[in-house]
């Protein structure tokens, strides 16, 4: 383990959000520990996660996973550890106006996520599926019917603006936005294959996006890993066919 | 109206999201014009706002406001423009750590407005409150009881953290993460007063930080301006008593 390792915390057993920054490590062939996925005893597992957030010297108090560490330096939240990868891995715009409407993309795309989370929470976290069951049904299939659609054509549009590019949302490369992109297609494909194929077909280009980040070397070598956890339900993609509704 | 005048695009009726970068401009007394509160006839109101949505030379389409463009340059995402905005007016840490320590506390705040918009829209944003009351009222009495205690006593860790440098969330200056708390607990004050007073008697570093922003210069001027739209029951922060019930 070098000085350049990232050290990258996150829960051991779902992709949920930990899966945005490490599509990011693994595209870039970066070294990287994901610490809470070794054994408690080589200082692994979920204390390895309580810890960190315990920690009074790491400058400002974490919130919460996922957590990357870089040197002496600590970055959380989702969307901030994908631009900073972004920037440090080559994969973020390297014009000002390109880095900011990537980092545009991101957080919009955090948002989007919190709305796929909310179809199965919408009252609260920490409850369990089944205890919000009645308000999950109608707020799943309001999101089925017209808050998946939005979000996907507005992404279509994007890649429209931008189609003499090359096929990225932004400028001529690749950056983190598409790889997260990537990885909310295929979760919807995981957690709403109905919705998500009403919309697809209006969304021509963000499916040739799907197939081009899939064939990328680091990310296709991935996928075949075992470092690839398989969607499940405690993630923030899962899958209620009655949530998957159009009304 | 100079090159470096800031044109910022939100709802001109609410301060909603738009608030906290209008509260980084005004801190630093910038040049800048809130576009759609201007008359319709000089190129303002709400067709203002829906034009840029529908703009397609500015490089990547936007999604939603609030959206800052500066020169050529369009930011958007409320954490993007508070981070954008401390980076050129001066109000965003120096140092690279702090920075991003900045940027973390910037989303993290984004992710508890949210949770405050959805505890009185927990179905659907399109649909009024009267529609998702039951939903509201169980979502609304976790957030005061669980959530709204959860997050604010964070912040006040991260102050005490901190609390050898002059009482700012990062640093020894203040910083747009510092504007943005003072905004949410000014939002509280309005929308969950009975929960807030519940949990500020833990949180003496951030009442004080309430207060030293609130005389800062720039915000004392703006809070005595009619640019400050007095909160109301269409923006992010709404007073509903039921809602504000700790459980």
């Amino acid at each position: 383990m070098t000085h350049d390792t990232f050290r990258f915390y996150y829960w051991p057993t779902i992709q949920g959000r930990g899966e945005f920054p490490r599509l990011v490590l693994e595209d870039a062939g970066a070294d990287y520990v994901d610490v809470a996925r070794r054994d408690e005893a080589e200082g692994g597992g979920e204390p390895a996660l309580m810890n960190l957030l315990q920690r009074r010297d790491v400058g400002t108090p974490l919130f919460a996973p996922p957590i990357l560490q870089h040197g002496a330096l600590f970055v959380s939240q989702t969307a901030a550890i994908c631009i900073y990868l972004g920037d440090v891995l080559g994969l973020s715009p390297r014009d000002e106006s390109g880095r900011w409407r990537a980092a545009h993309l991101q957080m919009t795309m955090a948002d989007f996520v919190d709305e796929i989370h909310d179809t199965h929470h919408p009252i609260a976290g920490q409850m369990y599926y089944e205890e919000q069951k009645p308000e999950a049904l109608r707020r799943g299939r309001h999101f089925s019917s017209e808050r998946l659609p939005k979000f996907l054509t507005y992404f279509e549009r994007v890649l429209e603006a931008n189609a003499d590019s090359g096929g990225w949302l932004v400028g001529s490369e690749c950056s983190h936005a598409d790889l997260s992109l990537f990885q909310i297609v295929e979760g919807l494909g995981y957690a709403f294959p109905s919705a998500l194929r009403r919309t697809a077909a209006e969304c021509p280009r963000t499916r040739a996006l799907r197939g081009r980040v899939a064939e990328r070397p680091g990310i296709a070598a991935y996928l075949e890993s075992d470092r690839r956890i398989p969607f499940n339900q405690h993630g923030v993609f899962r899958h209620y066919p009655e949530l998957d509704q159009v009304v």
